[in-house]
């Protein structure tokens, strides 16, 4: 047996205080709510969280109390105990906890004996396979926070009753506890959902519904941006654009097996002539159909079909992330190429190639690519076709990847069901990771819908689809550009790329003469007009993240001149119009980040 | 008494000739399916249909042995004899006829006498109003003919059955026929859906299903390049983008009044939480939601917020036709300009300045502009709310469009339920009219809304808002300029801007070279290479409208040169490659149309 590295050994022991405190949270609700009905309490990412049922919604100041009585539990020195407890007497300590006893009854029936902590001598009781601390020393009763409150349902199922869910934090000491509130506070600051309140990027509205963002006129320009940047990428690597209705008949997803594979998340109803008809939740099927139509031979291949496709998908409520997590529209930056097998390789070696070039390019560093694979030697494996093909087509992508120096890590078994892929991992200003692009090899939908070509000897075979989205979708690409260049987008990207101030009413006239040259060559400027001081202009400005501020007073006005600050790089001396204008035109052409 | 003009007297007597014919079809059709029950038979535009409910699906064969029945009825000399008849004996005649029994038990509540028309001595009978020729000698046998059949439900009514439609044309001879049909078919060659196929506009799928089309590359070009020349003309304009989800709770609709007024057309489900979700007929009450959020007081007005918005309206299939009517995408070239009464004139001046402006540039020629009024004379007529607030915003519109200068017709009584407005009116290739582009004063919504922001004086107050769509749908828009055009768009619309053909093998590396340079100056290029004969290939870009066709062999190859040949006026010469490509970037630019 290997010995612990006492890295481990301290991780286990947080873990075990995590833990812990959720047993103390839970045991001061049920000491302020007897009625509680608990759901299960386990230890996440920081800290923990707790679910009940209770009778009232809870409010920030119960939180204050609960942490107040957790402090003095834990300041009791209680111990934590083991205990296996027979069905029948278990049933009776859960008498009134339903959700426990749903539980027990299901640990039963597997034969699995029910574990019970202890705390203290009377305190409480839970059901719990533990660990924990062998007694509540061990906790500092400063090291902890209580969160927020959130809806949850029991068992994570809408269809079952909702529950409050209470999260906390947890550390070693208070001092912990300290950098790390800190590390969350500046965090915080570069929330994709903070800098959208200043810099007007989007909102949601309650009378519309949550998860659906409606972008504004700043927001609005950075995603049109980015799609007409992606569209002359792609256009000039061969890509054609095309667009498909948002619905369809339920025939196109019997066909492609969607409504088989992908049911729950997908909206859908009978249209007023008796139709089934959804709402796509991706394009690809849609897109199937126009391959139909454009290709016969081998001739037409490799067929680079792209769409800027708004797409819906259904998702709990509670999971609903600002622009991360949203319902729809998902602006997919969404292609599905089509090749013969031997293609396969050259065309994905692009697809590389314009990752590369893309990230570069929009500012976005922080980011890791993973090649998911599936798992051959898991048996009925959740990959499905033939063995031999799955192999290949796993070995042209890893050859590719391996080809092209780019560091990656390999994830076997998380392959998707059509074929290996390749994704693009960010983690938001929390920590928490997500997927933002993707290119997937599809070797089995295309079989499966009937797609076909003649290749040159005459013979019918199925094309290999390439799935890509270099930008993954619009909204969470913005989300994670947005956090982490805390807000300071490429010139190019930026909604406002320069305000003009002019210092006072005098200087007026000059400020408009400035803005109307910068708008004619199709620079984004704005006055902001002497209806306030300088400096919370100037403040405003940077707070919106304006890149360029260009002041006008008495001095600039006469000699014709425009005093520059950059927000990075501060003071940049004075220049007159057209220089300014030669010199924000040549930066937003380059795309360069300054 | 004013006596009759001959024209009118002729015209009339024509809509006698087709009533008479339906009732010769429907008598026909009743000989041969002796089941058969008759719903309404009605002259329209050009001819006359006839609706039956029948023991089986017809043929187009069914429809030339209706003809020869027909002119076999015709050349019978029948008189047409009309007779009022008693309730009681009129359910005798009508025994099978369910429809028919209907329409005669709804005459009788009305008090209505029951008329039917007699053809011949027991040919045939039929409850009708008339008129109808004397006798059959009236019509030319050969005047007429079958055109098709379609589904249609009795009484328009998606709920109750579905019948089958038979279309006849008809003409006081065989010269007018003929002359009509030749006319028809040179429309056909003009129909936007004819066009498509040929230049790979857009497709539709059984699969994905009627009315939703899917744009094919070339289309979606056109499109896009109407979106962005649309978005910089009103970015110059002051004009801000938006873009607002497809989806929508409930209560959107119910705070705007919109489910109560336009419930049929919008397609509704409720989601897995039980949420009652629409999808958006317009944009308009989304559009609001942003407007809430940006405006405070009138120092933001006037606020131009544009969406190129894809909407979804139910339309019966039916009713569907090609581009010009789908159930969506509906892609908008939609605007709100929210602004205060003292400013309404002002920006409509600039609205109608805008559809001024584009229209030229677009190529657009055929169109009608028509001002709708409220009918103020109607008691209880449509529009609701303050009568001189109609009269204010009514007088506006009229002033403004007055000193434009622009010709227009008047409409009263077609006023939006929300205010007055200015259509623009087109013809398909078969004449029938649509509006294809609108902009409309909303006096009523803001307030009923809940909009409002507060003026110089400190009062709240609610905007006026002016709707507008320049381009309409781009959707329906494209199929109007496409049948306007026959296909010849002006040189920056045209999907494929250049075709270079190389005579042969020796010329095709020379043909690349130019594609690339004409590309990397953003022209839209392709080579047909050479795998057909020249004539060949030069008759498929014609067929593809391609504008302009460079030819290169031997000659054009030695002196690196290219021969130029334009889709309107023919042989233009030789030149090289940096003259063609400067000439082609200077006709986009300008948008002339040559």
């Amino acid at each position: 047996m290997v010995k612990k590295s006492i890295l481990e050994s301290s991780e286990e022991q947080l873990h075990k205080v995590r833990h812990s405190l959720a047993h103390l949270l839970a045991a001061s609700v049920h000491k302020k709510f007897p009625d509680a009905e608990l759901g299960i309490g386990p230890i996440i990412e920081d800290g923990f969280y707790y679910d009940f049922k209770l009778p009232r919604t809870l409010t920030p100041e119960d939180l204050k109390e609960f942490e107040t009585s957790m402090r003095e539990l834990a300041k009791q020195e209680l111990s934590f105990k083991k205990k296996i407890i027979e069905q029948s007497e278990a049933s009776l300590i859960l008498k009134n906890q339903s959700f426990k006893l749903e539980l027990a009854k299901e640990l039963s029936e597997k034969k699995s004996p029910l574990s019970f902590y202890e705390t203290g001598k009377n305190t409480f009781i839970d059901l719990c396979a533990g660990p924990h601390v062998k007694n509540t020393k061990e906790i500092d009763p400063e090291g902890f926070k209580l969160m927020k409150i959130a809806g949850a349902y029991w068992r994570g199922d809408s269809k079952r009753e909702q529950l409050q869910r209470i999260y906390g934090v947890a550390f070693n000491s208070k001092k912990e506890l300290d950098e790390y509130l800190a590390r969350l506070e500046e965090a915080q600051k570069r929330d994709h959902r903070v800098l959208s309140e200043k810099m007007g990027i989007f909102m949601f509205s309650d009378t519309v519904g949550a998860g659906y963002p409606l972008w504004l006129p700043n927001g609005e320009i950075i995603k049109h941006e980015l799609i007409e940047y992606m569209r002359t990428k792609e256009e000039s690597c061969g890509y054609k654009y095309v667009s498909t209705p948002i619905l369809t008949h339920g025939a196109l997803y019997e066909r492609s097996g969607h409504k088989q594979f992908y049911g729950e998340n997908m909206y859908h109803f009978i249209d007023p002539e008796g139709v089934e008809t959804f709402i796509k939740p991706m394009n690809c099927p849609h897109t199937h159909m126009i391959y139909e139509k454009l290709v016969t031979s081998y001739r037409d291949l490799p067929l680079r079909l792209a769409e800027a496709g708004g797409i819906y998908r259904f998702e709990l409520s509670g999971t609903l992330t600002g622009l991360i997590r949203v319902r729809g529209a998902i602006t997919q930056n969404d292609s599905h190429i089509y090749v013969a097998p031997t293609d396969l390789k050259n065309e994905l070696k692009k697809v590389i190639e314009l990752f590369r070039d893309v990230y570069s390019e929009v500012g976005l560093k922080d980011y890791s690519f993973r090649l998911s694979l599936p798992d051959f030697n898991k048996k009925g494996g959740k990959f499905g076709g033939d063995k031999k093909l799955w192999q290949w087509a796993a070995d042209e992508l890893s050859s590719v990847l391996k080809e092209s120096g780019l560091p990656y890590t390999e994830a076997i078994g998380e392959a998707a069901f059509y074929g290996p892929k390749l994704d693009v991992q960010a983690k938001n200003v929390m920590g928490k990771e997500d997927t933002i692009a993707t290119a997937q090899v599809d070797i089995l939908v295309p079989k499966r819908m009937g797609l076909n070509y003649v290749d040159d000897n005459g013979q019918k075979q199925n094309p290999i689809v390439i799935h890509r989205a270099i930008l993954g979708s619009y909204e969470r690409f913005i989300a994670f550009l947005l956090e982490q260049t805390a807000g300071r987008l490429p010139l190019w990207l930026s909604p406002i790329q320069t305000v003009i101030l002019p210092i006072g009413e005098a200087h007026q006239s000059y400020a408009n003469e400035i803005l109307i040259q910068l708008k004619s060559n199709k620079i984004r400027a704005a006055v902001f007009s002497e209806n306030a001081t300088l400096g919370k202009r100037i403040r405003e400005a940077e707070m919106q993240k304006i890149p360029y501020i260009l002041i006008v007073g008495d001095k600039e006005l006469a000699l014709k001149q425009i005093s520059i600050r950059h927000s990075a790089k501060g003071d940049l001396g004075v220049t007159n119009i057209q220089d300014l204008s030669d010199k924000l035109s040549k930066e937003i052409k380059n795309k360069s980040r300054e």
